[in-house]
């Protein structure tokens, strides 16, 4: 394992993400290309919600174990981005306005009693990763959000063409984050390029990113095994009306 | 929310396992009737190798915080179950022996390369969830073991009977389990029984079974989803030659 320049680790993330990132699962071609049924929509934001949810919480155990104030202060706009300023700002109020729109009662949602085990246990991984690896691990996991902005371009397109209970309005959260995720991705990338200056550490930082796709990817794998093929719903978990 | 008497709160845990134990999961239909190509016994036999390797893990964080010596020396006995008393030797040994005949290479199994990320956050949550919870939850998960040789001389009939690749040596691991899971489970459930004396804590007894049996779920969902339908392996996973 040799140094790689700052350059060619840049590289090596960009090709994690174009072999591993979820926008290559087939749950997005179904849901993106309009072949979801309400139902399977419904799903994928109710499960999602536990994943939007543990944001912060996972970016405040980040912050908890950071003893440089000026990279606290900056992971500190995660936290705002994710429970606004006020009651109903912010990007998990405007995730339960999608999962409003689709139809799914908020107490149901929040309460978590429909979310898949497979969900819960990638979105967990996630949550302790970052907890429990170097503070370098924990910054480069969140890297993902380099792919993020042409994830949401598709999606939002894919949607609004193809479901008539998809609005505007519905997709809200998505409309703010690309511009989040630039600045983001800007910080964590420059801090893991001037932090990551042996293999090891470079290796670190690379395993990190593949980790990260793994919880994403998983979470898709649960999705389509519970609703898509074969359709085999967890004891306990949501069952659409169309199931 | 009443409080049950020992044999009700039995009853409903004896509940739970009937409508939740992995028993019922369409993937152990498959195995234990024969309906399982080779490289589909592989993956689950590799998959079911990290569960088996984190079992000591798992153990050994709950002895490590029961402040009860004769607790901690009644729990002592999985360890020697599962690490044996020498190399060779324990549950863990004896499933490498599995893997071994189903020719799989013992380094690439035991390196975990090759596992389901859904496999992985499953069991790391088990692992989490006894080192986090109470005693009293932790304790109770384990009680999965309650239900656990119904299924394994099913597996084992059903095994021997359908794959000519499996003998009897390779089922070795299941042999010694069933008296060391009554063993377990006579202690565990009678500490339960006297542990439980609220509502509350019965709940928690309860949801700590419930928690478990989805754990062992989900990992045979990712199985499923990954190497029986629609098969679509996560980048990375092992892929059997006859996938």
């Amino acid at each position: 394992v040799k140094l790689l320049s700052s350059e060619e680790l840049e590289t090596a993330l960009r090709d994690i993400g174009a072999r591993r990132y979820h926008r290559l699962h087939p749950f997005h071609g179904l849901l993106h290309g309009g072949k979801c049924t309400k139902g399977q929509v419904q799903a994928w934001a109710l499960n999602r919600y536990y994943y939007q949810a543990m944001i912060p919480i996972k970016d405040a155990s980040l912050i908890a174990r950071c003893h440089d104030p000026a990279v606290r202060r900056e992971w500190r706009s995660r936290l705002v981005d994710h429970d606004g300023e006020r009651e109903g700002d912010g990007g998990i109020a405007r995730w339960l306005k999608l999962t409003d729109s689709l139809g799914l009662e908020r107490d149901y949602v929040t309460s978590l009693r429909g979310l898949l085990p497979g969900t819960r246990f990638a979105v967990d991984a996630y949550v302790h990763f970052v907890g429990e690896k170097t503070l370098l691990e924990a910054i480069a996991s969140s890297l993902t959000e380099m792919f993020s902005p042409v994830i949401i371009s598709e999606r939002m397109t894919g949607m609004l063409a193809n479901y008539d209970f998809v609005t505007r309005e519905t997709l809200s959260y998505f409309d703010v984050r690309p511009p989040q995720a630039r600045r983001d991705v800007d910080f964590a990338l420059n801090y893991v390029k001037l932090n990551a200056r042996t293999p090891e550490r470079q290796q670190a930082v690379l395993g990190a990113l593949e980790f990260k796709c793994d919880v994403l990817w998983a979470m898709l794998d649960a999705l389509y095994h519970a609703y898509v093929a074969p359709k085999q719903v967890p004891p306990g978990a949501f069952v659409p009306e169309d199931h």
